[in-house]
C-alpha cells in the first residue's frame, strides 16, 4: 500500500489525497509536523516539505505537482473518462495552469500564511517562531482573499468546472485551498454565488468526505465548513 | 513562430529559453517589465507572471512548469534520446522534484528576494516600490544560499548529471536559476568543486550562449560570468 506524508492543513496534501481517493488508490496517511525536521522524513525529501508519497517499492516521490504527474502517468492515464487530466494537450495546460494557480500563487499570496499564523505558530514552541499570530502578515493575507475569490466566481460562472466542461486536477487543488480557507472562517461567500455553487458540488463528493469530518485541535472550523448545502 | 514571454533576469524564463533551445524550436523573445502589469500580457496570464508561451494557434500556455510539460508533450517525447525527461517514471519524478526545488524553493529562499533587491527595485518608479535594495532582505537572502550550492555540490558529486546519468530538465533550472546568482556574483564556488565543474559543463552548451551574451543595463556580471572555464 501507497503511504503519503502529510500535514492536515497544507493544501497540496490535501490535494493529493484529494486525487488518490478519486482514483479509488489505498494509501496510509502519516503526519508531519511541519516545524519538526524528523531525519528520517529529511531522508525521503531533502527540502523537508509535505506530501511525500512513499510509492510502489518505497520509492520516495516529493512535491505536490510531481506526485500529481506521477499519479496522472501511473493511474490517470489508464483511467479514460474518470482521467482528472484533460485528454488534449491545450487542456492539460489550462488544468495545470489553475492548479498553479491556487497551489502556488494563491499559497504565497494567502493560504500558507493564514496556517502559519491561525495554526501553526500558536502551537509551535517559542524558539521555533511560536506565539500569537503576526496582525500585520495575517491583514496582508486576508487582504487578497478577495481575488482569489472573484477569480474562482469568475471561472465557475463561465464554465462548467473550473478548467473546462469535466472535472480535473484544477477543481481538487482549488477545493484543497478554499476547504482550508473556509475551515478558517476567511471565505465571505456572499456576491460569489457562482463559485460558492461550484464549491458546493466539489465537496459534497465522497472524496472530500475525509477532509471534512477533520479537526484541527482547539481550531473548531466554521460553523457551515463540513455542510455542503451552506 | 512561437511567442516567449519573458524577464531576463527571472529563472523560469531562462528555463523555458533553454529548453526551447535544446529542442531547436524556433521562437521570438518579447521582455514583460514585472512591476508593469500590461493590460494585453494580463489577458494572456490573469496571474501577470513570466514565462508565458504562445503556442500554436496563439494559444498562450502559462506558468514555467506548465510550458515545461507542454513542451515534453509536444516536442520532448518525440525526442527519443535527446528527450530531457527520462523515460522511467521514477526518474521523471526525480527531475521534476529537482526542476521544482531550484524554480520553487530556490526561488522563494534566494533568486526572486535577490532579483528584486539588486536589480528590479533600482529600476522602478518609487511609487510601484521602487527605490534602494533592503539590506535586511538581502542579508536573508544571503544566508540561503550556502545550502543551494551545497546541495548542487551533493547532487553533482555523486551522479554524472543533477537528476542521474543524462541531462535533464533539472540541469537546466539548475543552470537558469544558478547562472542569475553567478551573473549579480552571489556564487562562491571555492570549495564546490563537484558544482563548479557540472556548471562549467552545462553553461558551455549552445543553448546557453544567448543568456550569458546578455547584459542588465547599469548593472555588469562577476568577471567569470560569461567563461566557460571559469
Amino acid at each position: 500500500m501507497l503511504t503519503l506524508f502529510h500535514y492536515p492543513m497544507n493544501a497540496g496534501s490535501r490535494f493529493i489525497r484529494l486525487l488518490l481517493t478519486e482514483y479509488s488508490v489505498p494509501f496510509t496517511l502519516i503526519e508531519e509536523t511541519p516545524w519538526v525536521r524528523r531525519r528520517e522524513f529529511l531522508q525521503l525529501n531533502p527540502a523537508g516539505s509535505v506530501p511525500v508519497l512513499l510509492a510502489e517499492s518505497d520509492q520516495p516521490v516529493a512535491g505536490t505537482m510531481t506526485i500529481c504527474e506521477y499519479i496522472d502517468e501511473t493511474r490517470g492515464s489508464m483511467s479514460r473518462d474518470k482521467r482528472l487530466m484533460p485528454s488534449d494537450v491545450f487542456g492539460r495546460a489550462e488544468a495545470r495552469r489553475l492548479t498553479s494557480w491556487y497551489l502556488d500563487k494563491c499559497e504565497n499570496e494567502v493560504t500558507r500564511h493564514m496556517v502559519r499564523e491561525r495554526v501553526t505558530r500558536p502551537l509551535m514552541p517559542t524558539e521555533k517562531g511560536g506565539g500569537s499570530p503576526d496582525a500585520g502578515a495575517l491583514r496582508a493575507a486576508r487582504s487578497n482573499i478577495t481575488q482569489h475569490l472573484k477569480y474562482t466566481n469568475y471561472l465557475a460562472g463561465t464554465r462548467n468546472w473550473l478548467s473546462g466542461d469535466k472535472l480535473t486536477i484544477a477543481d481538487l487543488a482549488a477545493g484543497a485551498t478554499l476547504s482550508i480557507l473556509d475551515y478558517l472562517g476567511e471565505l465571505d461567500w456572499s456576491g460569489h454565488e457562482a463559485a460558492r455553487e461550484w464549491y458546493a458540488r466539489v465537496k459534497s463528493r465522497p472524496s472530500f468526505r475525509p477532509l471534512l469530518q477533520e479537526r484541527v485541535r482547539g481550531l473548531p472550523p466554521s460553523a457551515h465548513y463540513a455542510d455542503p448545502d451552506f
